[in-house]
């Protein structure tokens, strides 16, 4: 994991990723010329996919089609997933997302508002607050990189404590999460992008506070929640179509600005779901 | 919590600590003269206990009674619930336990036994080992402070790795075992010994393994688990009338060996479950 991103990038191999893709040819039953589908593809403008038995065949074309690479994706079952399985909210319980305009981010921070929750998010600049206050509906929202003391920012903001916490970022923020954590509150683990490209990930201090206020924290991934599919379209799929669930995304046009695209996930450039688009969409 | 117990210690109120007595007058209907019970009183031979409805009643005298201070007190409660309540062991799990020769330590490591599980234990002296192999009937242990590389010492143990881990002393061994967890490992927190008396936390560095390996960590205390002792004791009392459950004390005389043997839980000191005896046992 050590410096992951510090060397060059070698394309021996196509990088991999989740992306939406036409059938041109198939010699597997359930999949025909013209299909779409979703699911791990390649970045290149022609894959052979080998192992088409994962890749999940796209019903709803009504909507856009690259949600199928966010909200209709990983990014959703992640969120749905995270949320209402590994986080179980409850009514007027206190919500913390960290990365919160982020593809999965701002998913939460709208089930929370579903599930009749108190959210506020963190993001890394002014026009990322003012979208999660604005647009993706965010009780409060703010900028970590203003915050010198992020206790005292997640006091001011959580003056009664944190009972569920989303998280994505790790290292410091994970620390002062842990500090302002209720009684059996909930944190859900589904990433740390502050880690990756540390030579030696920062030690976090107060794990005390998981045995003081008996925390329940769980690690997860997307992938442990395939079966959860087709709830979740059933939930999420009205929602889209009344337009009561907003989706932000951040499209790049070709191939060639992949590369500038992933990086920029690491300093925070991207507004939303970056998506690199190859075709027509 | 910082340097609780570097400053003197002035007795302005008694102690209090989980203790066994016995009634010597009560106005509440369910205690009267001569009953015995468990549950928080006070260092002192003689007391006022104005909330005897969170003592329990001890029916069972055919035990020594001091194991209402343990095995059948608080820290078989923290055992049984932290184990299978929390852990939810499978047969042929891979289980440690630190500090494992301890009041509750040991007992962990005899239902992970009963559970069909592998266990392995680690305690601070020679002795403390020899009893976890011998009498108390762990797999294997060792002495934590003859290992420099902690990793290296799970590695040797646990080769496949640790599906569930008792913790209760935190900082480097913790470290060490979120290296070694497996996919969905579980792990149950009930105390960090390591870290109370220092002036700042030992930081945790291998956080992102709680993402990687999708793990379970539940800081729990027995005061959540009242409701448990009726199932507990129906499950403990047979084992320990036909002597299938070892259970090792360390028993000192007199209210003022008290002090000294409080402070020698932080060196490791006792062997065992640590009783101070005030009266005929």
């Amino acid at each position: 994991m050590k410096k992951r991103l510090g060397k060059q990038l070698t394309f021996v191999k196509p990088i991999r990723g989740y992306g939406v893709a036409k059938v041109l040819d198939s010699s597997h039953p359930e999949f025909k010329e013209g299909d779409l589908v979703w699911g791990l593809t390649k970045w290149e403008e022609y894959s052979l996919l080998p192992n088409p038995e994962n890749l999940i065949k796209i019903h709803h074309t009504d909507v856009p089609l690259s949600y199928y690479t966010g909200i209709l994706g990983m990014a959703g079952k992640t969120a749905y997933a995270g949320f209402f399985e590994v986080c179980r909210p409850k009514k007027g319980e206190y919500v913390f997302v960290s990365a919160a305009s982020g593809a999965v981010g701002q998913l939460v921070g709208q089930f929370a508002k579903l599930a009749g929750c108190y959210v506020v998010g963190s993001a890394g600049s002014k026009e990322k607050v003012d979208l999660l206050k604005s647009k993706i509906g965010f009780d409060e929202a703010f900028n970590y990189k203003e915050e010198h003391d992020l206790d005292a920012a997640l006091k001011r903001y959580f003056p009664q404590g944190i009972d569920v916490y989303f998280e994505h970022v790790g290292g410091k923020l994970l620390d002062a999460v842990l500090l302002n954590m209720r009684e059996h509150g909930r944190m859900a683990m589904c990433g740390m992008i502050s880690q990756y490209n540390l030579p030696e990930p920062q030690g976090i201090k107060n794990v005390m506070q998981i045995v003081l206020k008996r925390l329940h924290i769980h690690g997860f991934t997307h992938r442990d929640y395939d079966h959860i599919v087709p709830e979740y379209y059933e939930f999420v799929l009205p929602y889209i179509r009344q337009g009561k669930l907003e989706y932000v995304e951040d499209i790049v046009e070709g191939l060639e600005n992949g590369p500038a695209a992933l990086v920029g996930l690491f300093t925070g450039r991207n507004v939303g779901k970056q998506v690199v688009a190859l075709a027509g969409h």
